[in-house]
Formats: structure tokens, C-alpha cells, sequence
């Protein structure tokens, strides 16, 4: 198999079945106090963890656990690796293209620059609210809106 | 795109969001009372209907149908068209494969005959309950047995 037929299959189960996530995740330790968090995740039955593996070998990264209720779940969370695995998977893409895209730009964004301002997070943040939107989240999430007055509370943001 | 990226991307779809199903119908003007079923269907938020109307452009088979709940089903159930759909899709299916070979070698031996005697019609029917297996069937289905006890009844197995 060739790997623009693999990667096909691969992008083709992750619209039907897979998620791609972006979100705000409260971390006490940071300055900033957030961090914004991508990941990409498959789902398949415990018994089919072998399938999962396969993909683990084709995009070289993540871990896979096991459920239990009978679910393995395979996700890449680390953003480097994340931001690698969209890049080769984007091409193909068709249903969650727009959401690849927008992880792709907030990861580039945050990866290019060692030590993020404040502001530029918050600019970050609010992409993460536009997220949220196209992924049809149902889920109550993090909003730039607490980001911004976390950074205000501790003087972070000027003015 | 050439045509083994696309029915890779599709046969990733199909392994995660699609279903491959073969069922007996009954059918009270058959002179054999039953028929056997395959579908493959494919779902999709109904704002996404294009998504479905490129793999019906795809496959040039089956219907597109708009549920109430915001979801659109397409399914391909005509038997000469789900077998032309499942060869052209099978070579790159991986979680689904014994399911396409299965539905494919049933409706292969339906189709090569113009009219199935009772008991081919029965031995065919048994595969069905095997097919229920593989798709971790939860739903209450028609079984071989009662295709036999009607067979019986109408006296249209020897002995």
C-alpha cells in the first residue's frame, strides 16, 4: 500500500469516526494559567485494538488505553506530534477539513514562538472558541472569555 | 484524485461510520415468504447531504434519505448494485472485510441463479444468522429457523 492510499483510509475513518479536539484546559501551574490542548483520537472496540495499533505504526505517535466499557481509545495529544500527524492526514481530509486547518494554524502559531505574550494567547484562545463551533460541541468548555479575565485578574494583559 | 485514493478515503469511511448489512425480510408475496437483504448505508448530518451526494457520485448507486433527526442516510440496496459497490470498496476495507466478503458471496450465489430453489434459498438464509454475528447484531432479527419452519409449513422442503 502506498501511502497516499493509507493515508486516504486513515482520513476517511477519522471523518467518520474519529475527533479531532481543541480546547482551553485550566492548568494552576501556568503563568498563563491555561493551556490550549489539541488532540486527535480513534475509537474502536477493545477487540479491535489491533486495528488502532495499525494506525499508532502509520502516524508514529500516541498512546492507545482501554476503556471499560469495552472501547480503546488511541489519541496523539502532544502538539508537535499532533500538528505532524494533521499535516499529512489534511490532504486527504474531507468532513473535518476546516478543523484540521484551524488546529494546524493555533499549533504552528504556538510552536513558532518559545515563550508566548499574554495578549497573543488570548488572540490564541479565541480561536479555540471558533472550535468549538465547528466540532458541534455540546460539551460546556473553557471560553477565551475565562482566559482573558484570568490574565486581567493577575495583571497580565495591558492595558 | 485517482479512483484507489478514493475508495480508500471511502472504505475508511465505510469501516467507521458506515454499516454493511445483510438481513431476512419478510415478505408476504415471496413464494418463498423471506427475503435476503444487503444494504450498505452511509449517515451524515444532514447539513452535510454533499458530503453523501459526492459518494453516491462515487459509487453511481443508491439513495439519499433525510431523517427528521437532522441526520441523512444514504444506502445502496439494490443486490447487483451492492455487490458491484462492495468489489470496488473490499480491497482497501480493514475492520469490515469478513462482513463485504460474507455479503458478497451470498448475494454472488443469489444473483447466479434465476431462481433459488427452497433449500439453496435456506442454506443461503443460515449465512445470514452467521453475518448477524460478525456485526454484533444487538437488534432482534429474522432467523434462518423460522425461514425453515415457514419452508416446512408450506411444504416446500423435501423431506
Amino acid at each position: 500500500m502506498t501511502d497516499v492510499q493509507t493515508y486516504s483510509y486513515i482520513a476517511g475513518f477519522l471523518d467518520g469516526d474519529g475527533c479531532i479536539n481543541l480546547q482551553l484546559v485550566r492548568r494552576k501551574d501556568y503563568v498563563l494559567g491555561y493551556q490550549i490542548r489539541a488532540s486527535v483520537t480513534f475509537f474502536q472496540r477493545t477487540v479491535h485494538r489491533s486495528f488502532l495499533e495499525w494506525i499508532q505504526s502509520i502516524l508514529g505517535a500516541g498512546f492507545i488505553r482501554e476503556r471499560k466499557d469495552g472501547v480503546a481509545e488511541y489519541s496523539i495529544t502532544e502538539s508537535r506530534m499532533v500538528l505532524n500527524v494533521l499535516s499529512n492526514l489534511t490532504p486527504y481530509v474531507r468532513l473535518k477539513k476546516m478543523q484540521c486547518n484551524l488546529v494546524m494554524s493555533v499549533l504552528e502559531e504556538m510552536l513558532s514562538s518559545k515563550r508566548l505574550e499574554p495578549a497573543h494567547f488570548l488572540r490564541l484562545a479565541r480561536q479555540v472558541d471558533r472550535f468549538g463551533e465547528l466540532n458541534f460541541s455540546k460539551r460546556r468548555s473553557i471560553r477565551s472569555d475565562q482566559v482573558e479575565a484570568y490574565l486581567r485578574s493577575r495583571q497580565l494583559l495591558i492595558p
